[in-house]
């Protein structure tokens, strides 16, 4: 019997099932290109709009597959996860369109506009003081009392598999790519994307990017071992994670060519650059890889780079903001 | 001799022509839906995106039609223009894809981004004394001095014909509109789009709308003539103009089914909501369509309604302003 600690090895194959699983269900998001942008980067730029797929990011590609693979008899009894962000969203879309319930427990103090948007698709409410409680434990218990199953945020071979097919049609649609930059918080859409380069792309070099002041993935990376951190101070708040996880982990370890980082200032100007010359609205976190093109000193220039833009989930004040 | 007072008639067969004349040059847009959008307005838009046009709005149409059609000997010599806005930007670029120069008659106290923008695209730039000077009078010194031709934004043949390709392709990718809902200004893209609805979708029923604040469109329908008004404050920039053209309304006294009127505390509703809903950048004007979509007292509940999203060239703090 396999050891329950070794997770099962995940390939290019898991990730075109999961393609099959999302056919007709998740948008096939366009491919945009900005002669405008082109010439502030100085690259040629492939960008991926996850933000306009289904609930406004990739989340909703692993959120659906994850819930298609369960048992139907496990599925009928629901899913629950801790999130505040776009899992949350994504969860309780996916298991409305499953015709199953979907419990997100989030903080009491959670921005009024996320638990609307929850709400909005269906996802049953579960509040707990961010202070004083374990959010884990309480979805832990909702799974014991409920027959639930706990759909964690990106730590899960189906959710990685999910989010890699964004990637999958990146490359599809786009031959020829010379670097692809994903946005990196726990890992999943950037090991999924690195599932989807080594059966479409092996010559495309595939970073990550994360904010500097969140730069777990960039110091596991060159330690060799998962590296946890403080809540990161950043406008990125899909990167806000403090770990990777066991399974994206090993995939990013053996395949990424490197990590890169930027701060908040340049994810602004960058979220500002998309918006003023794309007329597309980008989250912070969407901007990770923008920026990271936009950065002359990673020697990007002359190449074509792809892009995934992850997420359009912002406020609008927020985009407007001056950079800081 | 035809007397020249009276224009030629433009038909279908114009807009056509203009559409081979774009073919390869302007983007062939796509039309976008929204589920999240579909439900707010209880209808089923089709958001045709102009606001990812060349130059970021259907200007560039027009614009190109009117120089390609000129006289090689002529068009040699140059175009000059009197605007502050899109077409300003539209006429430099268009002149600088055929190599040739464009000169632009604008205020002293333009918005410097409107200014740095028409620059960018490589127009001459030639300011001018708003209170004190007469910009069509400056425009047509420079054409009598260079010999260049004077391209009027919206009044003439030739940019009527252009603008019209914008709804000619929207309504060749989606079938069976009930409405078309048009922004009207001075009126060369609402008169384009009755003649592309003449030739493609005679049973569309295609209103122009315009800001409350500026209603000179709908008092000259009612009343049979051009009715000219003082400048309007609105925040619909590309609609601040004083009054119709000749050419442009004498098409749409003949074709239109009426004309609405929407305030602009509508117009910031409209334009956040396609932000944060569909993800895409429009400007207040191109709001126009989309906020007599989402007014129930027009009837348009269950229909299928087109809206031209006319262009995306906002400033964004304007974009996240709070409703009026």
């Amino acid at each position: 019997m396999a050891d329950p600690l070794t997770p099962e090895p995940l390939t290019f194959a898991d990730v075109e099932a999961a393609a099959s699983t999302l056919a007709g269900v998740a948008h096939r998001t366009p491919v945009v290109t900005s002669t405008a942008i082109d010439e502030v980067a100085g690259a040629q730029l492939f960008c991926k709009c996850e933000n306009l797929q289904r609930m406004g990011a990739f989340k909703f590609r692993g959120a659906y597959t994850a819930i298609a693979r369960l048992d139907p008899e496990v599925r009928r009894r629901g899913v629950v996860t801790f999130s505040s962000g776009n899992h949350a969203q994504a969860l309780s879309l996916a298991a409305r369109l499953h015709g199953i319930d979907a419990t997100i427990v989030m903080p009491h103090d959670a921005p009024p506009p996320k638990v609307a948007a929850t709400r909005g698709y269906g996802g049953t409410l579960v509040r707990y003081d961010r202070y004083t409680e374990d959010r884990a434990a309480i979805a832990a218990q909702i799974a014991d009392r409920n027959g639930a199953t706990v759909i964690p945020p990106y730590d899960h071979p189906d959710i990685i598999a999910g989010q890699g097919t964004a990637a999958l049609e990146l490359f599809a649609d786009t031959a020829d790519l010379d670097v692809l930059l994903v946005p990196l918080g726990g890992g999943g859409l950037l090991s999924g994307s690195l599932l989807a380069a080594g059966g479409l792309a092996p010559h495309t070099r595939v970073y990550g990017v994360e904010p500097a002041a969140g730069d777990d993935g960039l110091r596991s990376l060159r330690s060799g071992s998962i590296v946890t951190i403080d809540p990161p101070r950043t406008i990125a708040d899909g990167a806000q994670t403090t770990h990777l996880g066991r399974h994206t982990f090993g995939i990013i370890a053996e395949r990424v060519t490197d990590i890169l980082t930027v701060d908040d200032s340049a994810l602004i100007e960058a979220m500002q650059l998309v918006a003023t010359r794309a007329k597309l609205v980008i989250e912070p976190t969407a901007a990770l890889g923008v920026a990271a093109a936009l950065d002359a000193g990673h020697g990007f220039g002359g190449l074509r780079v792809g892009v995934i833009l992850s997420g359009g989930n912002v406020d609008l004040t927020r985009l407007a903001a001056p950079t800081p």
